[in-house]
């Protein structure tokens, strides 16, 4: 065992099923060991799987001693922590001088050790996994061979989710719980949506953001609906694009959900900043009519539809049935909560992926650019479906490109120092090839080019 | 002047102004010596305007020791800072056995202070301004004479408001800043409004708080609307009305002000947390295209009308053109701003009160009681008209009752100790007796019970 290259994994949870299986897959033949902490030693061990080439490690990463002394007896480390978590482990891997990947945004306090970094000749990779990851890859991919072929860049839109497959789309939502719940009941609510459209700058509050969709087409996969991120503008320089006309970062989802869903946002159901009163014997029933006007005689349901201007025969209100909104039977039966977590409880009960259900990630990217004088598009777009509910497509897509980036670091394939993320040629080429054969496959297509065309713009 | 009571008043701002000048007028006749401190010798010496019985002082009320020389001389302390900076006010009252009066809601750091206070002998009188003040003594006068009367407490309704005068009222959404304009920007963001109603716990989130409004009707001033404070429940305790089945406090305006106001809400343009990208060389016109979707050539009239589906003849459509928010050449003119930011700027030039304007406040209580088995319905109403642009209605409404409280205390005619709110008959009797002197006068009407019918009831 001596004689193995060590990969210190911090953090086993779900994101780390796909990644683990790769790299004890390979371990054999690349001689490596890996070390699984985790908190819970059970966690650990199920990812090891009593496999001989590796080890779980109960670690609490608090445990400053412990910790360190994982670090240094490792060759290099991947942090599947929460992205606030991982400096102490970071400034570890400076003091031992490994090297450290990790899937998560780039943080102010990550950044600042850039020049420590490089000064001892590290790789602090980071936002390799799927979005950020593998959207970063995928388009710097096109965007540098555009460039390269003498093409310039004047749109690009981005467009990312994770939705439930095809075969186990069986609710009128198109939609289950595929990564943690709650971050999908109070998404958007961080501020306004800020992007940049025809060299004009948009912003979309809160209130506006599930109304604001824009309809996408993905070849046999059908239709689906984007709606704004808070910040598209954020890789405008990283990218390369500082003059772009047209920039715009997304979420996907089937069409239809943003505009059922807004009825919960209009309602204040997806508040996650105060407790609501009495919420031990509240009904579903009664939870949706702490929002609607009080009235001796009218029904919840006629509160409702008058409030927000529902429409007889709008879909939408098969949606909410199919909740049990309306159901003065079901109770919340929670003692303190606040509108969102009674919301994500009413969610879990229906969108809860059954035992044979996969889930599936969607990505298109649109590019527009100039070409010897013609305005042309590319779309370019991603569908996987998991293998199962451990294999997920979430955890496929994050955790491979990680352990794909690792492996290849430890084997000084990609030798680049600093603090980075993956939007150089060495690093997306080899992962995005390698990521095919897992899969992960890329469709490129030119289609006219859709902006605006700025010479019949009269007014604004 | 070594035998004058001497009166310390921090903060000589705006609604210092009726209350400096009603304790100089009485300021022989009850052997007064006021000593006005503020930031800003200017300030001060324009509010004590060279009166014998009147010194002014600069005082940083970070400048400790200064602080506590000036507490040590006075007699009594009126502090006039924002709620936030009251604490070191008060501990030195406490450390030189000094009562203290501010029109600031009481906080939880001041509420710690009541032991003291009290073992002290000391009364330190909070919220004995307009709102909170006024309202509380009107409503405590007459929930104490229901109570008396064997009547038991269903409802109470109250409604306050700082609007322009009839005869100042000259633009279509009837509404003049008479305050901080910032305030007025933001008003309603702080979380969900909370009340009951009926025995139903009711919230209202930010985006429909300017469309759940209740129309309201004061005697020869005509139809008002009110919308929900953020916290209604607050005082259902503190006013003894534990059992009450609707509860709710509100803020007064003209009807139609929230209809239109909403425009703003729903655009995004009320958002203090974000700046905006080249703000200084924006128009009016292109600030309010930022929060619409981009179209080559339809118009942004065209496309707000169809965003927030404003019918052509909505009477709210000549309230946004007012502003010259159309307006391509009007220009914001800011080097960073927020959307709030921009907004009060546009709001301030067409909002400011005239020199001869007059500002108005309007207040509005309904108590529903059941006597005898019979449901009742009180309604009390309060409009004070400014003076002019110093002693304006909210000065003098703000001011008054902190003065008269401060000249009680130091006669002794209200002798209670401790940190308190103007809720006891001691307190409000004299000095909502005295009030009328000054034109703040409550009349009150007996109307049908309006509260719904609980056996018509039959679901909700």
């Amino acid at each position: 065992m001596s004689t193995k290259r060590q990969i210190l994994i911090i953090g086993a949870g779900r994101s780390a099923s796909s990644l683990i299986q790769y790299l004890l897959d390979k371990s054999d033949a690349e001689n490596l060991h890996l070390v699984v902490a985790d908190l819970t030693l059970a966690l650990a061990e199920t990812k090891t799987n009593a496999h001989p080439n590796a080890t779980a490690l109960v670690l609490d990463i608090n445990q400053v001693e412990k910790r360190r002394a994982a670090v240094q007896h490792a060759d290099i480390v991947i942090s599947m922590l929460p992205a606030s978590m991982h400096l102490g482990v970071a400034q570890d891997c400076i003091d031992f001088g490994k090297h450290l990947i990790t899937a998560s945004y780039v943080s102010n306090d990550m950044m600042a050790m850039d020049a420590q970094v490089k000064a001892k000749g590290l790789i602090f990779m980071n936002e390799i996994g799927l979005d950020p990851g593998i959207d970063h890859m995928s388009a710097m991919q096109i965007i540098d061979r555009i460039k390269a072929n003498g093409g310039k860049m004047i749109l690009f839109e981005s467009f990312t989710g994770g939705l439930v497959a095809p075969e186990s789309d069986d609710n009128l939502w198109h939609y289950k719980f595929t990564w943690n719940p709650r971050n999908v009941v109070v998404a958007g609510q961080g501020g306004a949506a800020k992007f940049i459209q025809e060299g004009r700058y948009k912003y979309i509050p809160y209130q506006k953001l599930f109304r604001r969709t824009e309809i996408l087409h993905i070849d046999g996969y059908g239709k689906f609906e984007g709606l704004a991120n808070r910040d598209s503008l954020k890789y405008r320089e990283i990218y390369g694009l500082d003059d772009i006309h047209t920039m715009y970062r997304g979420t996907i989802r089937r069409v239809g959900y943003s505009k059922a869903w807004n009825v919960f946002v209009q309602l204040g159901m997806t508040d996650d900043t105060y407790l609501m009163e009495n919420t031990q014997n509240m009904s579903y029933r009664e939870f949706i009519n702490s929002f609607l006007p009080y009235h001796p005689y009218d029904s919840v349901e006629l509160k409702l539809r008058q409030y927000l201007q529902i429409d007889q025969d709008d879909v939408l209100w098969e949606k909410l049935e199919e909740l049990e909104l309306f159901n003065p039977s079901k109770k919340v039966n929670m003692p303190k909560a606040t509108p969102a977590q009674i919301l994500e409880k009413i969610l879990t009960e229906k969108w809860t992926l059954k035992p044979e259900d996969k889930d599936m990630i969607v990505m298109l990217h649109k590019f527009g650019f100039e070409l010897n004088g013609v305005k042309k598009q590319i779309e370019s777009s991603m569908v996987v479906i998991g293998r199962d509910q451990v294999y997920t497509a979430m955890s496929d897509t994050v955790g491979l490109p990680v352990a794909m980036a690792t492996l290849k670091i430890l084997n000084k394939q990609i030798t680049r120092p600093g603090v980075q993320i993956p939007i150089n040629q060495e690093v997306y080429e080899p992962i995005l090839e390698e990521l095919k054969e897992y899969g992960v496959v890329f469709t490129e297509k030119e289609v006219p080019y859709l902006g605006y065309n700025q010479e019949r713009i009269l007014g604004y």
